[in-house]
C-alpha cells in the first residue's frame, strides 16, 4: 500500500477501505507517511469528504493510536460527558457532582484551556492543592470509592488526533465534519466510557456557528459513538452568548457552586439539568426525562451534590473548604465596573470577544506555553434582552493589573450591541439527537 | 502575509494577487514555507483551479527562482522548441541543426531522460566524447559562432519549480493544467529565447492523453509565454504509436541522422519539417510556411543540415566522424528479431509500453542516479495500418543481456493489438495554437 496512491484516490472521490485508512493513521503515526502527503490527503478530504463508513474506520484507528483506558475495574455504567467548547462553559464543575451524586459513575478525563475558550482542569485548580496529575490506579480507586474523579491527559491519548490535528490547523483542513467529528470522538472513545453525553455548541461563541452545522456534527458524532457500540446523545446548546453570568477561572467555580446550593443562573442551571438528564438516561439511573429532573434537582435541594463535589476536591489533594467558603478560592485585587455608554436593549453580547477579554487580563492562555491567572475575569450583569440605562453597569471586571483591565474593558464595550426594541432571546437548548 | 490565509484563500474559491503569489514562491524556495502547507495548496489548487492571471504570476515567479539566462550576447532572434516528451521522440537531434543550417539561433538547455521518455541530453551523448557541461560562455560563444548549441541544465534554472514539482509528484497534485503549463514555461522563459515553439504530444504515450486535454494545455502555454513578451507557437502531434522506428538512445540518434540525409521515416520527417517551419516563421527567417517548407527540404538536400550536426557535435568535444559513420556509435552486443504470434492488422500500439520495454533493457533511468546504457533499444517494422503475419518480424531488439532481452520481448508482444480491418491511421499533426 502505498499513500500516493490513497491520496489519489480520495482526490478522484473514491472511498477508502477500513484496510487504506487503518494503514494510512499507523504509518503517520509512526512517522513513515510525512506531513506533505497527509496534508494533501487532508485537503482532498475537505473537497471529497468521507463516507459515514470511512469517518467510522478514521475515528476508531484513531483512537487505537495510542493507550485505550481500561474502565472495567470501574463497576456500573460510566458515563462521559463532552462540550465543543464555549465561553463562561463551567458545566462540568456543577454537572459531574451532580449526576455523581445520582449514582452516576463519572470517569473522566478534561484538557487544559487554549485561546479563548476555557478547560476543565483549570478551573478545578481554582481549588488551592487540587491535582489532575493522578495515576491510572488513584483515578479508578477513587470511582469507584467516591463515584467521581477527573484525570488530566497523562495518558498517550490518540497520539494520531493529536498530530493529525496539529498539521489541519496549520494547513486549512480544520472545518470538515467528519474530520473533526472523528477528532473528538476518537479521543471520547480510547477514554473508555460505556456512554457519551456530548454537548455540542452553537453561535457566536461556539466553533460552529450555524445551529444547522451544530446538528450535522451532533448527528455524525452520534453516528460515530453508536458505531463503536458505546450509547451516544448529543445536546445541541446555545453559545450566542456566554452561558451564565461569570467569566474566568476562580469566578465561573464560584457560580457552580452557587449552581449546586440552588442558586446558579437560569441558563446555566437548565443546561446543567438537561445534560444531566441524558447522563442518568445513559446510565440507566433514571426511566424518563422527569424522574431525571427530580432527582437532579433533589440532590441540589438536599446539599448532596455540594458535599460530592467537596468530596471529589478532597480526593484529589484540593482544599474542600472552599467549597463551603468561597472567599478561600483565587481573588483579583482590583474590581471595576464596566459601565454602559448607551442606553437600550442588550440585543447581542459577540461572545468570542468576551472570552478574549477574559484572555486579555490573563485568564487565558495565548499559546501550549502560558501559564494563567485563575483570579482574574468578567461577572456580567445584563445579558441579551435585557434593558439598559446609560452609566448603568454591564459587568465587573476582576483584573491584577490596571493596563490590561483598560485594554479589556475597551473591547469589552465593544462587544456589546443594543437596540430599541426588545430582542427575541434565543432558545438555550436547540435540540437533542 | 501568511502562508495559512492564502491557502484557506484559495481553497475557498479566492483569486490569488501576484503579490501573493511572488510572497508564496519565495518564501517556499527559500524554505520559509513548509512542505506541509504547500501540499495542501497544491491539492486546493487541483481542486479550485488557478485563472489565467494567477497561472501567469506562478510562471513568472517561479521563472525568477533562479537564475536567468541572458541571450542577449547572441546577435538575432533566438528560437527555443520544447517537446512535452515521447516514445522514440529523438526530433532535436534531427530538427535543431536543419533550422540552424537555415540561419536560426539555436540556444537551447535540454534534459535527461527519466523514466520511459528519452532525454536530448542521453541522445546527444552517443557521439564519443560529447559533453553539454559547458560554461555559459562557452554556450554563447558557440551560438554566434555555429549557430547552435545545448547544455545541460547547469544553471540553477527554476529551482521554485524544481521543488514544487518534486512535491507534486508525491502528493497526487501533477495533473493540473495551470501547475503543468506553469512549470514548463516557468524553465522556459528563464532560459531566455526570444521565441518558443512548443510540441505538445498526444495519445497512449503522451502526457496528455486526450487530444483536449493537449489542446487545453497548449493554449495555456501559448498564452503564458506570449504573456511575458515571447513569441510562442504549439504543435499539437500525435503520439498514440512510437515516433518514427527506433526506440533507445543510439538507435534514435541514427535514425535522426538518416533523416538529415532524406532517408527518415515518414511521420518523424512531417514532425521535423511542422516544427522547423514554425522556428523558421517565429525567427522571421522565412515569410510563409511554404518557404518555411522549401528552405527546410533545400538543407536537406545540400547537405548543409547534416554538416550542421556534425559542426555542433564537434564544438561541443564529440566525435563528429560518427556523423558520416554510425557504426561508431555505440551499437548492442545481441540483436533479435521479435516475431508476431498473430496476423493482421496492427490496431494499435500501446506507445508506454515500448518506451518501457527500452527501459528494461537499461536504456532509460529507472531513479535519477541509474545509469544508462546508450547503445540498446529496438527497430520496430510495424506500425499503426500494417499489416503482419504470423511469424513475421514487428521489431528488432538490441540488447546487452539475455535476460533483460526475454524480459522485454515478453513486454512488446502485449504491446501490439491486432484486428481483421484495416483499422483508421490517425493523423500526425493534430493543429497548431
Amino acid at each position: 500500500m502505498r499513500m500516493y496512491d490513497l491520496i489519489m484516490k480520495k482526490r478522484n472521490g473514491e472511498i477508502l477501505s477500513k484496510e487504506e485508512i487503518d494503514f494510512m493513521i499507523s504509518e503517520y503515526t509512526a512517522g513513515r507517511i510525512p506531513d506533505y502527503q497527509m496534508a494533501a490527503m487532508m485537503m482532498a478530504v475537505y473537497f471529497q469528504k468521507m463516507t459515514q463508513e470511512e469517518t467510522a474506520a478514521l475515528t476508531m484507528a484513531m483512537a487505537k493510536s495510542g493507550d485505550m483506558l481500561d474502565l472495567s475495574a470501574i463497576e456500573g455504567i460510566k458515563v462521559d460527558k463532552h462540550s465543543t467548547g464555549g465561553v463562561g462553559d463551567k458545566t462540568s464543575i456543577a454537572l459531574t457532582p451532580m449526576v455523581a451524586a445520582c449514582g452516576i459513575r463519572i470517569a473522566k478525563m478534561s484538557g487544559r484551556g487554549l485561546g479563548h475558550t476555557g478547560g476543565t482542569i483549570d478551573k478545578l485548580e481554582s481549588f488551592p492543592g487540587f491535582s489532575t496529575e493522578i495515576s491510572s490506579g488513584h483515578f479508578l480507586d477513587q470511582v469507584n470509592r467516591i463515584g467521581i474523579s477527573i484525570m488530566g491527559q497523562t495518558l498517550d491519548i490518540a497520539p494520531a488526533d493529536k498530530k493529525l490535528y496539529a498539521l489541519r490547523d496549520v494547513t486549512a483542513t480544520v472545518d470538515n465534519m467528519s474530520l473533526i467529528a472523528a477528532s473528538i470522538m476518537s479521543k471520547k472513545l480510547a477514554s473508555g466510557a460505556d456512554a457519551i453525553v456530548l454537548d455540542v455548541k452553537t453561535g457566536s461563541g461556539a466553533f460552529m456557528k450555524k445551529e444547522e452545522d451544530a446538528f450535522a456534527l451532533a448527528k455524525e458524532m452520534v453516528m460515530l459513538g453508536r458505531h463503536a457500540g458505546r450509547k451516544t446523545t448529543a445536546v445541541i446548546s446555545d453559545m450566542d452568548e456566554p452561558l451564565g453570568f461569570a467569566i474566568g477561572n476562580a469566578l465561573e467555580v464560584k457560580e457552580a457552586i452557587e449552581t449546586l446550593k440552588g442558586n446558579g443562573p437560569q441558563d446555566f442551571t437548565q443546561l446543567c439539568m438537561e445534560l444531566g438528564a441524558q447522563m442518568l438516561l445513559a446510565g440507566k439511573a433514571a426511566e424518563d426525562t422527569k424522574q431525571a429532573y427530580d432527582m437532579l434537582r433533589g440532590v441540589i435541594e438536599s446539599g448532596a451534590a455540594l458535599r460530592k463535589l467537596a468530596q471529589f476536591v478532597e480526593a484529589q489533594g484540593g482544599d474542600a473548604s472552599a467549597v463551603y467558603d468561597t472567599s478561600l478560592l483565587p481573588s483579583a485585587r482590583i474590581t471595576e465596573e464596566i459601565l454602559s455608554k448607551q442606553e437600550g436593549y442588550v440585543e447581542k453580547i459577540v461572545c468570542d470577544e468576551i472570552g478574549i477579554c477574559s484572555l486579555l487580563l490573563g485568564g487565558g492562555r495565548e499559546t501550549k506555553e502560558s501559564t494563567i491567572d485563575l483570579s482574574v475575569g468578567l461577572i456580567l450583569h445584563k445579558k441579551v434582552g435585557d434593558y439598559v440605562k446609560a452609566g448603568e453597569s454591564l459587568a465587573t471586571i476582576h483584573a491584577n493589573d490596571k493596563e490590561k483591565l483598560l485594554l479589556s474593558k475597551e473591547r469589552f464595550l465593544c462587544a456589546y450591541r443594543f437596540s430599541e426594541t426588545r430582542p427575541e432571546k434565543a432558545a438555550l437548548i436547540k435540540g437533542i439527537v
